[in-house]
C-alpha cells in the first residue's frame, strides 16, 4: 500500500518544531509493509489543506494525517476530510462521554467548542484518545483510506502503535525491514563503488549512506513476514561482507565507540588515554559507554606541554627538538601513558585543532596519533580539515579506528 | 515570496531520520521574509522528484531542495532540477578543484564519481560548500527560483546561513533579526516576570525560553535593513541589560563554555580538571574552546579508585570510609588536582551517570562536584535525573556555573 503523511500546523511551516510525527509515522508505517512516497506539511489553511489532500489521493491511496483535530476555530482537519468524501459530521455520543470524563478527571469546566471533538464522519472508525480529548479516526472509502491522528505526539504515538497499526498491519499482510551495516576507513563513494551491481537490487534495496567519516549501507526489503525479509537480506549482507567486511565495524544502531568498548570488554583489554588537542574526547567518548569502567581506568589531558612531561614522563628534549605536535611527542605520550596506567593499550593524540596555531610545517589539522601496547609502539600521521570541532572529533574516529585494527590483528576477532 | 521545501531522501520517507533540515529551513527562511507555504518530502525516485518539483511551482515561485547532491547514483536532484529548467550540467572547474583540494587534505583518492558533483546546471549561482564536497546552487528563471543544498545539515546550515539568506534577504527586501541574551542562575518564569512589560512589544518582540539549565530571552526585530534591525533592538536590549545583567553570561551563539574560558583568560585564571563519571568531558568542553590552552594546562580522568589515588592523592581511607561518590572524595579530587596541575582553581566530579550502579543510598543520578581554589574547597551535590548522557551533560553545566560564581566572587566581573 502507498501512503502519504500530511502533517498540519503552521507552527511546523514557520519552523517552530520539528516534525517527529512524520519520522515517527513513517518508520511504524514501514513496519506494516506500507511504503510512504510522500511527506507533507501544510498550515491551519482550509484551502491548502483541501488542495493537499486532493493531491495526495492523486498519488496514494492510504493518508495519514495529524494535527488539527482540536477544539479551536483553526482546527479544520477533520471537516475537510470529511468535506472531502462527502460525509456529514455527526455527534458520537461515547466520545462526548470521554471527553466529558476526561474533563471531570482534570477537575475541569468542559468547554462547549470541546464538544467539537465529538463529532465524527458518519461510517468511520473512531480511534479512542486516552492520552487527550481528540479522537483520532479511519475513514475507508472507494479504495481511499484517511487515517486522522491528534497532533501532540504525546497522544499521536500510543494511538498510532495501539490502534492503527494492527489495523494496517492486518490490511497490508506484508513487512519492511531493513539492516544497516556500518563501515570506517572507507569513503561513500569508494564504498557504492564496491557495490554498485547491488545497489540495482529491487527487493532488498542496497542504499549508500555517509556519517561524519562513516558510510553506511543500507539494506533493505519487502516481504509477507519479518523472516522472509531477514531471508531476503541476509545473501545480499553476506555479499557485502564479501566485498567490504574489513571495513565493516558493525550493524544498525551500533556506534564506532560502542563497538570497540564492547569488543576491549570481550577481549579484556584495558585502554588509556593521552590526549593534547583532543583534550579528553576520547576519554569521554569511551567513558559514554555504559560498562566501559572494566576496561578504562585513567585518562590523561595533557594540554601544556609542562603536563605532557610531568604527568606522561615526556623528554624535555624530545618537545624540545621535534615539538609538541610530532611523531616523537606522540609516541612518547602513548608510551607515558601506558606506563602511567598500566593499561594494556595506550593511545595518544598531539595536533593542531586550529583554528589558531597552525605554521607552513605545521598547518591546522596537523595531527599526530599513536598507540603503544606489547607489541611496541606505533603512529600515524592525519591531515584533517574543518573547524576545530570537527578536526577533534574526526581525530576520535581515527584513533578509535586504529584502536579496533590493533585489536583485530590480535588473534582472532571472535 | 512565497516558497515551498522538498527534503529527497529515503531515508527520511522510511522515518530513519528526522527532518530537522525543514525546520531549519523554514525557521531561517521566514527570517528573510520569506512565507513558507508547504514542506514536502520525496524519495531518491526520479519520477516522484520530479513531479513533486513540478507541482511546487505551481503552488510557489520559490523552492529549496535539500539532499540529493551527493556523489552516488541516487543523488539525482541536480540532475533533475537542470532538467526542469531546460539547462545542461556542465563542468565547473572551480568546484571540481575544491573538491579535489578536499580530498587531497583528506590524504583519499578522489573518486570517478565525485567528479558528478562538479557538473553544475549551465548559468546557475554556485554555492561553495566549506564542510564537504557537495557545491550548492540557485537557478533562477522565469520569476522561478530553485535553491539547491546538501542534505547533511552540517553543510546545509552553515552554506544556509553564510550564502542564501544575504541572496535572498536581497530579494525581499525585508530582514527579520534577533538577538539572544543568555542567562544562568535564573529560571524562566523569574527571569519572564522582570521583563513582561517589554514582552508585550509588537516590533521588536521579547521571547522567553528555557534550555537545559539555561534561560534566553530573544529579541526579534522586523525592518528593511539590518542595521533598522538593530536600532530597534538596541534599546530594548540596553533595557534588559539594566534589569538582568547580572545573569547574562553571553549573546546568540556564545555557549556558557565560551563565556567561561573568555573570563578565565581576562582574569588570567587557570583552571584543571579531576573526573570521575564525566570521564573527560569536561576537559573537553573547555579545550573545545579556542584558546584555552591559556588558562588549561593539565587535567585528569580517574575513573578507577586506584587513579583516584595515584593521580590525585585521594586517601585510601577516604574511598574506604565513605566510597568514590562522595563529598570527601570529591574534595580530596579537587585539591589533589589543584596541587597537581598548579592551577589556580581545580574542579572534580564524582557521581553514578548509571545506567546501573546505583544503590538505595546512592542512587543513579547522585554527584559531588568540587571546586579548590586559593580560599579553600566547596561541594556540592547534585541529584540529576535522566539518561547516563544526560546525567553527565548536566553535571558539566553544573560545573560550570560553579566556576562562573566562584571567579565573579572574585572581586569585579568587567
Amino acid at each position: 500500500m502507498k501512503a502519504e503523511i500530511i502533517a498540519v500546523g503552521t507552527e511546523l511551516l514557520l519552523g517552530q518544531i520539528v516534525n517527529t510525527n512524520a519520522r515517527d509515522l513513517a518508520s511504524g508505517l514501514s513496519d506494516c509493509g506500507v511504503i510512504v512516497y510522500y511527506q507533507t506539511v501544510v498550515g491551519d489553511n482550509p484551502g491548502r489543506l483541501k488542495q493537499a489532500i486532493a493531491d495526495a489521493y492523486e498519488r496514494v491511496d492510504l493518508v495519514i494525517l495529524t494535527g488539527g483535530l482540536g477544539p479551536t476555530k483553526d482546527d479544520l482537519t477533520k471537516e475537510i476530510v470529511a468535506e472531502y468524501f462527502g460525509k456529514k459530521l455527526v455527534l458520537d455520543q461515547p466520545s462526548l462521554d470521554r471527553i466529558q470524563g476526561y474533563f471531570d478527571r482534570m477537575g475541569r469546566e468542559m468547554n462547549e467548542t470541546n464538544k467539537k471533538q465529538a463529532y465524527m464522519p458518519e461510517g468511520c472508525i473512531i480511534l479512542e484518545n486516552n492520552c487527550g480529548t481528540a479522537p483520532g479516526l479511519i475513514v475507508e472509502e472507494g479504495g481511499k483510506i484517511a487515517i486522522l491522528l491528534p497532533g501532540p505526539p504525546k497522544e499521536m504515538n500510543p494511538m498510532f502503535e495501539e490502534k492503527v497499526k494492527p489495523w494496517l498491519s492486518g490490511k497490508t499482510g506484508s513487512t519492511i525491514k531493513s539492516r544497516t551495516l556500518k563501515m570506517t576507513d572507507i569513503g561513500e563513494s569508494n564504498m557504492a563503488a564496491e557495490v554498485s551491481d547491488l545497489m540495482e537490487g529491487e527487493n532488498p534495496t542496497v542504499a549508500p549512506y555517509a556519517k561524519e567519516g562513516e558510510s553506511e549501507l543500507r539494506i533493505t526489503a519487502m516481504a509477507k513476514t519479518e523472516e522472509e525479509a531477514d531471508g531476503l537480506i541476509e545473501p545480499v549482507a553476506k555479499e557485502i561482507y564479501a566485498r567490504l567486511g574489513e571495513y565493516i565495524y558493525g550493524e544498525d544502531d551500533t556506534t564506532l565507540v560502542e563497538a570497540l568498548v564492547k569488543k576491549l570488554i570481550e577481549k579484556k583489554i584495558t585502554i588509556s588515554t593521552a590526549e593534547s588537542c583532543t583534550g579528553g574526547l576520547i576519554a569521554s567518548e569511551i567513558t559514554s559507554v555504559a560498562g566501559s569502567s572494566e576496561i578504562f581506568g585513567s585518562g590523561y589531558v595533557t594540554y601544556a606541554n609542562s603536563a605532557k612531561m610531568k604527568m606522561l614522563g615526556v623528554k624535555d628534549k624530545t618537545l624540545a627538538d621535534h615539538g609538541a605536535v610530532s611523531e616523537q611527542t606522540a609516541k612518547e605520550m602513548a608510551e607515558g601513558a601506558r606506563a602511567a596506567s598500566g593499561a594494556d593499550i595506550a593511545v595518544s593524540v598531539t595536533g593542531i585543532a586550529g583554528p589558531g596555531g597552525g605554521t607552513p610545517e605545521k598547518p591546522v589539522g596537523l595531527v599526530y596519533m599513536a598507540l603503544a601496547d606489547d607489541k611496541g609502539t606505533i603512529v600515524k600521521k592525519l591531515n584533517l580539515d574543518g573547524s576545530r570541532d570537527k578536526v577533534r572529533r574526526r581525530t576520535v574516529k581515527y584513533v578509535f579506528k586504529m584502536v579496533m585494527q590493533r585489536i583485530d590483528e590480535k588473534g582472532d576477532n571472535k
